[in-house]
């Protein structure tokens, strides 16, 4: 069942020449993969719903009557992104409950599918979208006119989609009937792959954020102005780049520049300014603190030598999530039992389980991505994994939702 | 009188936000600078023309009779220029002829006042474009499918200008009623200020090149991919920027990486790629390959150190030019007597005078630029070094011209 399903949602959004997945919120591939949701829901006997938010949910019992399990992911995806980020915790999810029924399997509880909208932040800037507008952790009017690059703003994309924007924000009805949240992901790194492990189960978040540093210097002629006179900003640019790697690798944590924006951007000019995004994660708030202070005075330092100006800004920081202690040594318990022995493992990346955490218990289950590669066309569980995922699933759906 | 010439050209093509100019060929602002160069002619009794490329010349006496005196320069800028660039050697031409006209000075051969066009490369990319067409140094059918960035030919835009591009190409009956041309320039670096010279004279112009590098890694979640996993092209990037520096330095040369493209240029992703241009210049050849071949050795050596792959093209590479010393030793003579001692300097920028001396004996005039800021709008020439230009442009204009 697994691989009819993976079958199906695997064209949709997919780009011919990268390979990869451009499935952005409320665009012509996200409606299609939502009419899959709700085909292949309705294939199972469940009943689908929409929430204010866009989130799709699909139900097995009837949701309200007690603490409900839900587990899901998110079917959009980064520009070129691959094909697992997301996708393979809704497949997994469906096939899962496929397999409980076919068992025979009765709950005591209500189950549920999810699916939120613009997890990635790929078409409206902010991460988690959907979730952090059903638990309340961004304010609905300030969501309701994020813009994405076409200017185009969310509550005009989702009339254009045929939604009510009237209804979004919190929707503490629907969270006070959830009981646990239960997100399986692929593993965006190869800890799993060097532990010999098809499955794994998230501890924590790392706490992460995202800072501008902009570096101003004095646009000039490449081909007449001495070196001792320039002040070029590309330079002290280029030793925080090597100074941000320098830092996380003594501190243990991560720190990457992935985006740069140089003015005026001509190849026989000295720049005016360079702009650059520093992202960086750590495994605690204090040396994430480290890091970009290490980097920040970096900048400072080698902007001084060329008598170059740096600024920056905090565009946004998010603090470290502590998965819920108690569902996960269950979880553990329940893999072990099952013969999925299943390391505990710390993420960078930001989840949905992450801000539903907040408020409901929440876990993370990690399949196997055997070169760690994510956010890319190349991004890959074998097979094997995947059904390893699947019954990793279904046995804690069991657990948590038996008798 | 320069000054009055000076101010009317000063408003055309400014934007008001940067200060800056933006006079591309062809375009509204290029063709009021037109006006007022025919305008300016027409008023000190000159005869313009304009020939198939669209270059502009003024003639006090008839071409042809006798090898002509030829001054000038370019009236188009780079994006956000300066004023100086271009305009002053076309205005204090016209002063400098001024003053010859009403000192009564009776010119034994012709003399000319020529604007070049797209001289800056600004619109279709191809610096000295009209005087690389009119001396065929250019491909004619190549030039006529430049494109500009919104895919405009510049043979449609000189017939959206009203000019006929049939016309396009050498001008060997031009060229061979030529006999000096002298280019007056603002200096685009501050020897001169060092040296304490209103005015100096160029002896050569640097052999310079545009090099691409792209470097090739892999791209990655920023946030998940352990930093040894990574095979991140901002690295080797960033380290090549900062080789290219202390290459030049230890070699007397120029390097300058103004321009950078980072593919998915995502801040929360790992870049898959990574493209740079690198403008070197140098003294002579043999320096110039030395700085490269150590910029691409760094490139190298650092890409292999993150598994990235990087490459390298050359762009365009243009040799050295000498300028007749004959003529050099001359016009310094002339402007000693004159009392004005000029220091004889060489320059990493290209201009339609180093283009121009593959055909005809050259030489430029340098005026003091205090803070050497070139290709900017702070650009910048002192009024009274002003006035020295055009008296040392007059000097040598009565010298090659006179009995």
């Amino acid at each position: 069942m697994f691989a009819d399903l993976w079958a199906e949602l695997l064209p949709i959004g997919r780009d011919d020449n990268t390979g990869g997945y451009r499935r952005y919120a409320w665009t012509e591939a996200d409606m299609t993969c939502r009419a899959w949701f709700a085909r292949t829901a309705t294939q199972l006997g469940l009943r689908t719903d929409c929430d204010g938010n866009g989130n799709l949910w699909a139900w097995w019992g009837r949701p309200g009557e007690q603490a409900a399990v839900v587990t899901g992911s998110h079917l959009d995806s980064v520009p070129d992104g691959g094909a697992y980020d997301g996708p393979l915790g809704v497949v997994s999810a469906f096939a899962a409950i496929g397999r409980l029924r076919s068992s025979g399997f009765r709950p005591a509880r209500p189950i549920a599918v999810a699916a939120f909208t613009e997890e990635e932040g790929a078409r409206f800037g902010v991460a988690c979208l959907g979730s952090r507008l059903l638990t309340g952790a961004i304010d609905t009017a300030a969501a309701r006119q994020l813009r994405d690059g076409e200017g185009i703003a969310l509550a005009q994309a989702m009339q254009q989609a045929g939604r009510d924007p009237s209804l979004l924000g919190p929707d503490d009805g629907l969270m006070s009937g959830l009981g646990a949240y239960i997100e399986l992901h692929i593993e965006q790194g190869s800890a799993l792959a060097g532990l010999g492990a098809a499955v794994g189960v998230a501890d924590r978040i790392w706490p992460h954020g995202r800072w501008r540093l902009d570096f101003t210097g004095r646009a000039d002629h490449a081909g007449t102005t001495r070196l001792a006179d320039r002040r070029d900003p590309m330079l002290p640019f280029a030793a925080t780049v090597l100074a941000a790697r320098a830092t996380a690798e003594r501190l243990g944590a991560l720190a990457t520049v992935g985006k740069v924006i140089t003015e005026p951007g001509a190849s026989n000019a000295i720049s005016a300014a360079v702009h650059c995004w520093l992202d960086a994660r750590a495994p605690d708030e204090e040396i994430l603190d480290q890091v970009v202070a290490g980097v920040w005075a970096a900048a400072v330092d080698t902007a001084r030598q060329h008598g170059v100006q740096a600024s920056r800004s905090a565009e946004s920081v998010t603090p470290g999530v502590s998965f819920d202690a108690v569902l996960r040594d269950r979880i553990v318990g329940v893999l072990g039992a099952a013969g999925l022995p299943a390391p505990v493992l710390a993420t960078g990346a930001g989840h949905d389980a992450g801000v539903l955490a907040s408020r409901v218990p929440a876990a993370m289950l990690f399949v196997r991505n055997p070169s760690g590669v994510s956010h890319s066309p190349a991004e890959h569980a074998d097979p094997a994994d995947c059904e390893a995922g699947v019954t990793a699933l279904a046995a804690v759906l069991a657990d948590l939702a038996g008798e």
